[in-house]
């Protein structure tokens, strides 16, 4: 075993307070130098306000450590497409496309189309907008930066990026590509900027289908943790994580301990 | 064989013109007296505009006659609903739902909430509160008033109620109940307002999949027509229309022929 991909909201912090021993296992993943990326479904904010709140907790990690859905989006695009890429992701997160060309509002021939959590952005010029780039774009291709149902807002839940990708995919009768957990290219957008093999890595999370089933449908292995949003009978189900830790402050010791077996 | 129910566009008509013959035959359904329905997926226009347009035609047909996805689900609602039920369709087809209680914009309990084609009318916030209302109210029904794609408005395509209802299907993880070809339900109210048997009843369309597959899978035999949207290679598919006729006119001689080979 050589890298660890982590998840971060119930792994590392729980609303606004850091989990025991997060700060510490992070430390020594660096002391370690265990190449390793965390993975989050957040698209409504760029890395540096994700590094910024995880600074404030004590725990210290860069950009670079980071794998959002528009970052993996990013650097699959970059490798995948060849022309401008209409963007349906909210302003803030523009920054994280900077390596691949855009296409700008007039644009009528693109290659890619993605479709973020724009929320109140949404209306039905825009939405058609980005359905009409499809139709007119037969080989362009849809991706989605995750497919999350809705958020709890404070005045109540939020239809988040799923339905309207959703929507698209029935209106245009295509597939879209999903960056986000579970989806398998969201993983191997992770293994491939770690460039590590998937039989080297173990995913770390708290939610059984997002990071575990979705990890091991991407034939790495998971670690399930007993904090943030675990059940006792997320274990009851059909997904068998690889094995289940307390929280992530019993990393480095089962870390440690399962390099000593294999090694024996 | 006793009713018949009819596709209107490519049926009746195409474009602004009738089909040769179909005045003829309308008379002729009127004169044998034969229990029918118009059925159309048509949800943007009240049933009173369809009658105009057929009379301007020369085609003379009552509001009675046409069964549109409002009215079909008015009348489901009818009988399986006890409650408000909260409406997203166009103002101008709001007259459609006179015989049940309809909630207003502020009421939270609902026991059915209808998605039609709202167009331009969709935002964030209204999407949203279709949304919550079926959030806040576990056992409220999803109504589509069809699951038309899209259609081609004069600048481009334009989203159609489909879509919305996907997103919604799968934001709120519950099934529609779809009003409208080529889903049962709209069949099913179809037969139901006319107080017949699948078995006493034929389906006349254009569409293989709409009007043809759709009637042979709520168990009512279905004519294709070769005009509107006919092409040949329709034949060449898995589903086998029971008859197929060159056009409207040819119905009055082909009832005329059934009958009288399943009396002999």
């Amino acid at each position: 075993m050589r890298a660890l991909l982590l998840d971060m909201d119930g792994v590392l912090y729980q609303g606004e307070k850091a989990i025991a021993g997060a700060r510490e296992a992070i430390i020594w993943c660096h002391d370690q130098h265990i190449p390793h990326l965390f993975l989050t479904n957040t698209t409504s904010r760029p890395r540096r306000v994700l590094v910024e709140k995880l600074g404030a907790m004590g725990i210290t990690v860069s950009d670079g450590e980071i794998l959002t859905p528009p970052v993996a989006a990013a650097g699959w695009l970059q490798q995948h497409i060849d022309g401008p890429v209409a963007l349906f992701v909210p302003e803030r997160t523009h920054e994280e496309f900077s390596s691949i060309t855009v296409a700008d509002k007039d644009t009528e021939e693109v290659a890619a189309v993605v479709i973020g959590d724009l929320g109140e952005a949404w209306d039905f010029a825009r939405y058609n907008h980005a359905f009409r780039l499809l139709m007119q774009n037969p080989r362009a291709l849809l991706i989605a930066l995750g497919l999350t149902r809705y958020w709890q807002a404070e005045d109540g839940p939020r239809l988040d990026v799923g339905p309207f990708v959703k929507g698209l995919e029935y209106a245009t009768e295509r597939e879209a590509v999903v960056m986000g957990k579970p989806a398998a290219p969201f993983f191997e957008a992770a293994l491939a900027q770690l460039d590590v093999r998937m039989e080297d890595t173990v995913m770390i999370g708290d939610d059984i289908r997002g990071d575990i089933d979705g990890a091991q449908k991407a034939g790495i292995r998971a670690v399930l943790v007993r904090t943030g949003k675990y059940r006792p009978s997320d274990l009851e189900q059909d997904v068998k994580p690889f094995a289940v830790i307390d929280s992530i402050a019993d990393l480095p010791a089962w870390w440690s301990q399962l390099s000593r077996s294999s090694q024996g």
